[in-house]
């Protein structure tokens, strides 16, 4: 589904996007724990204290295990030096993750959440409840090192997701207002808000249209 | 929740929109029975032959009582003679219309359609699942009297109801490409195709953004 060509992106001189490899797990892995470790999104389920954030880890380790690579639906945005310095994960439109996946998963959720594995599931459940039932692809998250933020890496990876997903629609929650209104300078149209059941701030569902009927 | 006032449309020389009342039902009916008298989706349902409409009169009827008009959600066109030249049928974001409620009419259900009946509120509950889960007006259909067709009446019909939902999101299945672009030229954007379980042109899907956050 990801391509599988380097593309150097238009807007972020310097950044290339590919699709990431097995072998780049770790690297991977380490964006995504040092860009959430403070997040209270994420840090809502992971039992405190979690030192070394090894139960975050965990969680996007059985994320990307069981979901991202398999579908090779991850990109890795690489500096001139060819470092890794930005990862999104997608899901394609074909994809089928139902809530039945994460039940199979169940001990494995229960050594990293504990009894806060309830809430977790019940929470998937209720945002996939939420997505569109009309095709598209979904942006689960994009990361990046901390010194490579505000420098476009995001956005590259964003555009590169863009241009992919064509004339199909995509999904996404941006989780701030700001987020929200960069996205929607990406054509990303509103929603509204998820339901929410604990005091964080709402996320804000965005769709990006698919192409209109000719 | 539709507003009591009388408003002179902007757009529509002419034409006045305002809530309907229940004096002007049998009115209303004509006008939606001559609109879909030849209409492939609504025919579906309706054993023919159906002399002079009766069955397809009481399909209107039964959604006007129990829906439409105790929800105060219908609009009417008046010409400058005064006379009603066109309706609207909305849901209000605040509606709660689930499969159950039809379940209820059962008895009235089976009356009009006979062994169609299933096939009826099958296409009922799959049509409510592909609804956005976001709070939105829903409208159900516009319909004009012959003569006053592509006069601007649906238009008018169009732009009171977009104005009254302010910043609230409007959603809306297109039944032709054509109609299609007159929605996305008032600013609907795709959401996709509907699926279809018999052999007429799928529905499209389209939505009217709410407000962006603030």
């Amino acid at each position: 589904m990801v391509d599988d060509m380097s593309t150097p992106d238009p807007t972020t001189p310097g950044i290339t996007i590919q699709a990431a490899h097995a072998s780049e797990f770790p690297v991977i892995t380490d964006i995504l724990v040092d860009t959430f470790a403070d997040d209270p999104g994420f840090l809502r389920w992971i039992p405190q204290p979690d030192p070394g954030n090894r139960q975050l880890r965990g969680l996007f380790e059985l994320q990307l295990q069981t979901r991202y690579l398999p579908a090779n639906t991850v990109d890795i945005a690489r500096d001139e030096a060819g470092d890794i310095v930005g990862v999104a994960l997608w899901d394609a439109p074909d994809s089928d993750h139902s809530a039945l996946d994460e039940a199979r998963l169940l001990p494995r959720l229960l050594t990293l959440f504990g009894a806060r594995t309830p809430q977790f599931l019940a929470h998937g459940v209720r945002s996939a409840r939420m997505h569109p039932r009309f095709p598209h692809w979904y942006l689960y998250t994009i990361a990046s090192i901390p010194q490579a933020r505000g420098t476009g890496v995001g956005t590259a990876l964003l555009t590169h997701g863009i241009a992919r997903a064509g004339e199909e629609a995509i999904y996404l929650e941006a989780t701030s207002t700001r987020s929200a209104h960069l996205y929607h300078r990406h054509g990303f149209i509103p929603l509204g808000y998820l339901p929410n059941q604990d005091e964080l701030p709402s996320e804000f569902a965005m769709w990006r249209p698919p192409a209109m009927p000719r």
